[in-house]
Formats: structure tokens, sequence, C-alpha cells
């Protein structure tokens, strides 16, 4: 059957956002990734920025820290309140249009749909490196050591509330190692995908 | 670059072999399963069947078991022995020509290799419950249990000559869920990826 949505999980580094973005161009269709960020600030009364930084991050880290938005929370954690807001709208997106979804957590969230298309984009860490010092900068910190930080808060946000392993195989339908393959290739592969009958 | 060397890592009952076999079909090249196991057997003076059951197999198993084949096996376990036949022929298969590898640690063995393609193929345990059930028939256990006992010898056999995690999407250019992908567009996928520039 056709594939109605696009999970992309990624890397931090591999371009897995920006072979999101061109499918989703490509095919026409909505791409959530600062626009998901923004319907969570709106949703759940947290800023954009903590949303931003927080959203893919251990929840380990703030396990003591409540929030204090009122009833909806519930006595969550505000991590906890987080993925909850952030569950409900990936839910309510797929629900409502075809689109692409990148990162948290999606592809576990929307796994019993049978119209997504999971995917997962990685690659070595040369090429990772190479392209955040490109679209980000240098910073005092060594490339590889800010890949190695990012990725470890994304693979500990999934790994606690998706009860997954972050990058096995079996977990999506296809992952792609970008560096090898080529960004416009992964584009193209995807989009052929999406239109499986 | 064009990709000389397909190597195909799988889950049993996934569909590897095939996908591997058409592939190489596809490309006219070499394809090297059965025909990989007559020649470790060859020149490890060990039975075909032997190479067949034991050379995916957990190496612990036969922890103590030792070759008597004279000077080639110089002291190692017979697994052990295997294991470097298995990765000397490999290594000479590559050399030589254009070839589909299934399974056998290839996509390790050949890692630094820049003109090797290496995919996981795996799928949803119903899927390959099916596949076996209707490609081998039924047995006393359960298509379920069989397919954990088979891959679990494999992931051993895996983790334990290459220190990697067996089915991580990072060991591998493309990994693909051959149950919702379904085989002949895998084989559309490899055969062109390996004609990549």
């Amino acid at each position: 059957m056709a594939k109605k949505i696009i999970t992309i999980s990624r890397e931090f580094g591999s371009g897995g956002r920006t072979i999101g973005r061109q499918t989703a161009e490509r095919l026409g269709i909505s791409f959530y990734d600062k626009e998901l960020i923004e319907k969570v600030a709106k949703e759940s009364g947290l800023s954009e920025q903590f949303v931003a930084e927080q959203g893919e991050d251990s929840p380990t880290k703030n396990r003591f820290a409540y929030s204090f938005l009122g009833r909806e929370s519930n006595g969550m954690s505000v991590n906890d309140y987080l993925w909850s807001v952030q569950r409900k709208i990936i839910l309510e997106l797929a629900e409502k249009e075809s689109c692409v979804i990148v990162g948290r957590c999606a592809d576990y969230i929307l796994r019993d749909r049978e119209d997504c298309l999971h995917a997962f984009i990685c690659a070595d860490v040369k090429k990772k490196a190479e392209r955040i010092v490109k679209l980000y900068g240098e910073t005092e910190k060594k490339p590889e050591k800010r890949l190695a930080e990012k990725d470890k808060k994304r693979r500990l946000n999934y790994e606690y509330y998706t009860e997954r392993k972050w990058g096995m195989a079996q977990n999506y339908h296809i992952s792609l190692d970008s560096g090898v393959i080529g960004l416009e290739k992964c584009v193209d592969i995807l989009a052929d995908l999406a239109g499986m009958e």
C-alpha cells in the first residue's frame, strides 16, 4: 500500500533532516521538524527552546524536575509530560495528513499504522564530523565529541520511551548510510518507496 | 564509485538469500552462498555439512573442540580455524571478481574495501515464520522458535568474530525490511545502488 507518512530517525550529522525535507518537497507533502517543535510548544505551554533541546534528550537527566503547568501535566516529570504531548501531536498529524516527521520516536509512536514508512539515516563518523563543521562551524569541542554527545542523548531518550534499541535495523523499514549512498539518492529511494503499492 | 561486491547479511526467513541470488542474476555476477561453503570445505578439509552448520554458528559452543587437520589449523579451535579459512576465501573472492556474498561476516571482513555495498535484510517475525514454513515445511518446533534459535547462532557468531552488534544499521550501507518493501523491490534497490557512481 502507498505510504502516507514517512518517519525519519537519524544520527546527528547524517543529513537525515535534509533528506526528510527534500523527500517531503519531492512528494509535495508537509514536513515536520521545527514545525513539530512549534506545535508541541504551543500545546504544552513549554518554550520552543525547551522542547527543541529536551524533546529528544535523556529523560533521566531531569528525573526530579516536575512541571508546574496545571492539571494537564498530572504530576508527571516535565520530560514525561513533554513526551505525552509530542506523542499526542504525532498521532494527530498522522491521522490528519500525509507528511514526513523527523525524530521524536515517531517510528515507535506510529508503529501500528500500516501506512507509514520508517527510515533510519546514519553515516560514518568522518562524514558526519565534516557535515556538522560545515553546517554549524567549529566549536571548542571536537566534532567527534559533539556527535557522540548528541547521539547519546537521542539514544537514551529513544530507549527510555520505546524500550527498543536505537539504530537497530529491525526497528525500521529501511536504513541508509547517507555518506556512502549520497543524500540525493536517499531521497530518490524514500520518495520511490513512499509510492509503493 | 561502482560497487563490485555486495554482501548480504540476513535474518533467517527474511528472504535475504533469494534477494542476493536475484541481485547477482540481475547484475550478471557470481553468487556465493552454497558455492562459498563448497570452497571453504575444499580448502579447510572440513565437510560441507560441518561448514554449512558451523560457519555461522556460535563459536563458544565448540570452544574446546580442536581440529586435527595438520599444521594449517595451527592449534586453533575448529571454529576459529573455519573462520580463518572463510575469511581468506572471502578476501580472495573480492580481489578476483564481482560477486554477491551471503552471510559469513563478509560485511566485516570486507569493511575496508570501498568497492563494496553492505546490505542487511530483515522482516517481522510473522512474515519470516510464514516464509520458513512455506520453504522448509512444518516441524515439531514452532516456526518462531526456529527463527529465534537460528538468528541467535548467527548473532553470537557475528558478535564473537567482529566485536560488532549484529543487525545495527550502522554496520551496513543499507538495511531493508523485505516484508514491507517486498523481495523484488529489494532487488531493484540493491542492483541500482551497485551501479552507483
